[in-house]
């Protein structure tokens, strides 16, 4: 499968951004984790990060014009505001899976609510980096 | 007059994404017939687009500069929640027109509010790629 | 065409009623206006007023009965809280545009929500009486 | 029984309006229906439908006037803000049943609140025509 | 002066409704109170009732045109959603008295809030009929 | 037609309970006239009356492996907050009518939302115990 | 009668405190209208003014030990929050009339509830000084 | 590890149940195919169904005493309002992953929001029966 | 005096669960310390624990007809869904006081409404095991 | 122990307020009862009232400077909007137990949410002055 | 310049009341900070401190009688709910600064809202002591 | 002091845009006022503006890995609703201090709120670009 990994702001901090949250792996670290176990289960895993919501945005749309399978995503804040990113997500035919490091319903009153979810095809929240593995797996069996 | 046509997010995929409610027009085709639509009625048109919410926001700030006559913008979902637009808009003193493809009151609870119309001088939906020339003889009115 | 264009409560004040938000036209100028617009473009148009919400709905019927081509709603106040006459108007099925002669995006919060906007194919506000004018076109094209 | 049967806006277009939701027989033939099963029954039926709300009311008060044993309303939309017919039914002493033809509760948001049923004795939704006449048996038993 | 006295829905039902809440006078009694009350201090009434909201928008037009100097209107339930009863108070300019015979403060929640009142120079509740002769004088002293 | 009646928490101490708001008839009383209405009409009724939801939801299911041709529930309190009773109706493909002795909507606010009605075909409710007899009798019309 | 009349927090500013709201009059010229007023009528008048809260409780439980016939208060900004207010106008039995010099319908959002009018028999707002005349002829009649 | 793998109300009507939302499988059948990729993975999994908030609670508290490693829970309908479910897992200090599966987000209003998530570690949702063995390897993992 | 003394759900892993906010003791020493007080205190006591909301109702309802003089409950987290409870205790007329043994006005904002206190006579809050204490003094001097 | 037991406004009507609600005791023998119950207990009782909130404030601060050990409180009408007590409560390390005659669970909706119990110990309410008897023993026991 | 420096409610506590929060320093230590950094920058400090919101307000009208400068207010607990200081501040067209010790947004949600705030010129929170300095050198620049 | 001055979405267009708001110097001008006077106060001071909302949150991580002490930012409109910025300014460790122009409180209710303060350790809004100023010497103090 060719899957586009689509980490959104802040999460390039991972490692430095509070980690009692987080988790103590860099961003990096992540990273070269998400590839190779991406390359065991003979995926073909692009990588991105970005700060801006269009960028963003932008990565999508180039997931449906680069026939990507499937799309890996952790929207970070925007996903409790970004109705552009939902639009954008539905707006390609690509099944996305909405993944997120912490558990978001056990913090602030404005985590419990994703506006980008229902776009997707599930969520998976709480489980740090192995989130993105188990998305990996569900976009399989899909 | 010189008129800057803004599309915001996600609008650059017409004729891919969701053509049951956006239509079957790709997004070159409603750019050429805004423009040719535009100079039979003696109009200098510009378009925009972008998934970037600040770039709107330089766009705008950039008309106000160039001395644009008039400004239509189909804000996509940044409608729903970008303050920052509605500020842009308020902050140049353009006379501008909100237009949305779809009916945005027959959609989604999220879609009925517009927080960016209250700085237009006026809000168009539910007519298409027609919405656009309508809005241009709006502004030809005012 | 054959069109019906219905006006809501208090729009036969116009000229009279706050001129400064509707404009300083009387609503017979505005009548006149609509019909001889209306005539250019090759329209039958057929006008009603009314204050009473029960006889406009009566009028949508009757549209219904008489098998007009489109109707011109401007449902004044009523916009706000009649959900008979969203029911009227969806329960017919002519394409219906609502329009509002000033931008109720801009006013008081009450005015920012239309219970009948959702069964039209779309809306128009904030261009004076030229806003007629397009929702003609708007429903010619259609 | 002397028995006051209401309908309110809209419902005169049974038959025509949304059939998938009201069903498909005539208004004529509802109310033949509800005369014949009501004469069955030995009750003196008298319909009135009207869109105006104002003349609902009115026709409340002149069932207090004549002595009405009982009254059946269907108020259609009137249900959701039409706190002015719930003072009338309130201020007439007469037992009043509220119908509907569809289920409320299994359609939009708004229609599952009824602001005039707190006046009545009891309501019936979602049974068709069929409602009218449990009406009648429920005010008989009363 | 010349003042029209104009009584919303139900109150021609005034001595037979809830006597508990709004008294015992019939509503010809109370007519007559405000008349005789009325040519006592001076004033020129016209009374006017109605069940029909649009009649009432009605009634405050011709109240306008025949050059009336104060309204006293009591909007009975329309105080609590008829917008457009607001619009046709805000839209002519004649001084305008919003009376209540109970206190709709201690009374169902829905009560508390008037949309009619802000059209208003003031409003009186909790006085009985008394209520239109205190709104009388307070035209007089405005 | 072979009908499951199912009675939901406290509705076994009828004739204990509030008489004034749910009557002065007993349970078993209640349960006989249920039984007896039912042959009359030639069906084939089982009753059911639990406080605890899950035995219900057991009950439901039962229904359907059983081939009951309706289902009448009053679900008492649970009306306000069962999802799970919701789902139990919305899986077996059962026509189900929810009933109620009182008048919900004249009570207490959290007694005007039905969480369980939106799953049914239909709702009555402020007629008493005649309220199950009316429910057989809509469902033999369906 | 004996008549105790309150005002609260501010109302000492009167004329020099937003007089465009408030009018011109200073609050000795207002005291004195309302004390010659009182006379004129026959009426024992007591005024008192305070800006704490708990000294108008007082000046309340004062006026049930010495036996006042009526209470006129005008609480000011406490109108909206002061619940213990509410409860010393309701614990003791003396019939009380709220009054405001402006007509607090038509201002800020805060200013449209009054958590002190349920305890009183009535209120009067925007009729300026005149209000407190008004309530003493409202107490009169009661 | 030893697992405790708990299913909610209605889930055991799986395949009979709404197959469009939660697919065809029967009930059974999702149990097998748990039990079989929980022994693949070297898991001892024992399997766990109730309709009654109760008995899954009682089932939680059983699994503490008898020293599971972790809790796998789909709490159906439950998710919405079971406080005292929520209660339970914080109650044991077993990991607990909470799987549902649809997406939860693209469905019913009432269903986006979760009372027992923030109870556990982590939540998945839209992936069908292979939510249950992502729980398991992330429970590993843990 | 003769007592039942109901525990809600998870009320059974007391000394188990969250022993910061619950406390040490484990709930079978809290048992024997409410029964030997209530012993010294000369009632008689029944002590009932379930986690199943039914199961409660059903005592409650026994308690009624073997006719205890008081109910003492911690309705756990029952106390903040359960309508049910509700009108269990409101159904028989037996006084019933509601206990907490954490102060739920500091904990999350769920904790701060009760749907089954307005049932009850009253309600203890905060003070651990002694609340159970403190409940039957309140009911001995009822 | 050395104990402040605080009243706030309108406690010192009790007997003359509402007995209905609050019982027919005088405030003088409730407080003539609360010292002789507490010199029973051996404790040192400081009775304070006011109308006042802010001497309220001043009188818990003294209360820490004169190092008491326990306080009791009825906030009266404060409970429902003063976040100062609150502040001040939280303030002073003093233990603080929050009392109610009347079970505020049971009357107007704005009685059931407490702004200061939260600062409080616990809280007691429904079992009139008995419950300042019941905080002595709660404060002794803590 | 002239400036009024004042403190409401349990401020007076600083050093004792929570020092996590709001500094270890001592309210008379805050105190002659005030007054010597005053000084230095040549003004004329005039510090007040009450727990009475209605000697806050007295204070402020006797700084508009006395011709006092500015005002800079730490409101404390007032600051949410205090409309009547809010129309004491708007009344004096003294300029105003509100501050507080501590960041109110990021401490409970009750914090998060100003009510006194919208009739000052500013508000600085989040700095300790220093905030009041921060103010005065506002308030010259001004 | 080295210290981040960010200026978000608008700012660039200051005495442009809504002078009555925002004061008549242009951003030229204030960015000159910043840097004289942080010079003046030996601070190193690097200016930084942006429409769009990434390129912040990329500004203020490029502030954690140059080590900067201190952060000053106008999020402008993203104040209202960017959890992004939120994030970005909690998961660096360096003190940031939010400005606003104008002061927030006294403007339209969707700026009444901030998401982004309480990442901040305080928040000053209303003294116009002297507000720059009283940060850098806030930051000083900390």
């Amino acid at each position: 499968m060719k899957l586009m990994v689509i980490n959104g702001p802040n999460l390039n901090m991972l490692g430095v951004r509070e980690k009692g949250v987080y988790g103590k792996k860099s961003f990096e670290e992540v990273c070269k984790y998400i590839e190779s176990e991406g390359k065991k289960r003979g995926n073909d895993i692009t990588l991105f990060q970005s700060n801006i919501e269009g960028e963003i945005i932008n990565c999508i749309q180039k997931a449906y014009y680069e026939e990507y399978d499937g799309i890996i995503i952790n929207p970070g804040a925007f996903t409790h505001y970004s109705y552009a990113l939902h639009d954008a997500i539905k707006g390609v035919s690509i099944p996305t899976v909405e993944i997120h490091l912490s558990n978001i319903h056990a913090r602030e009153e404005f985590r419990k609510t994703s506006v980008t979810a229902p776009a997707c095809i599930g969520q998976i929240c709480g489980f740090g980096e192995f989130g993105y593995i188990m998305a990996m797996e569900a976009l399989l069996i899909k």
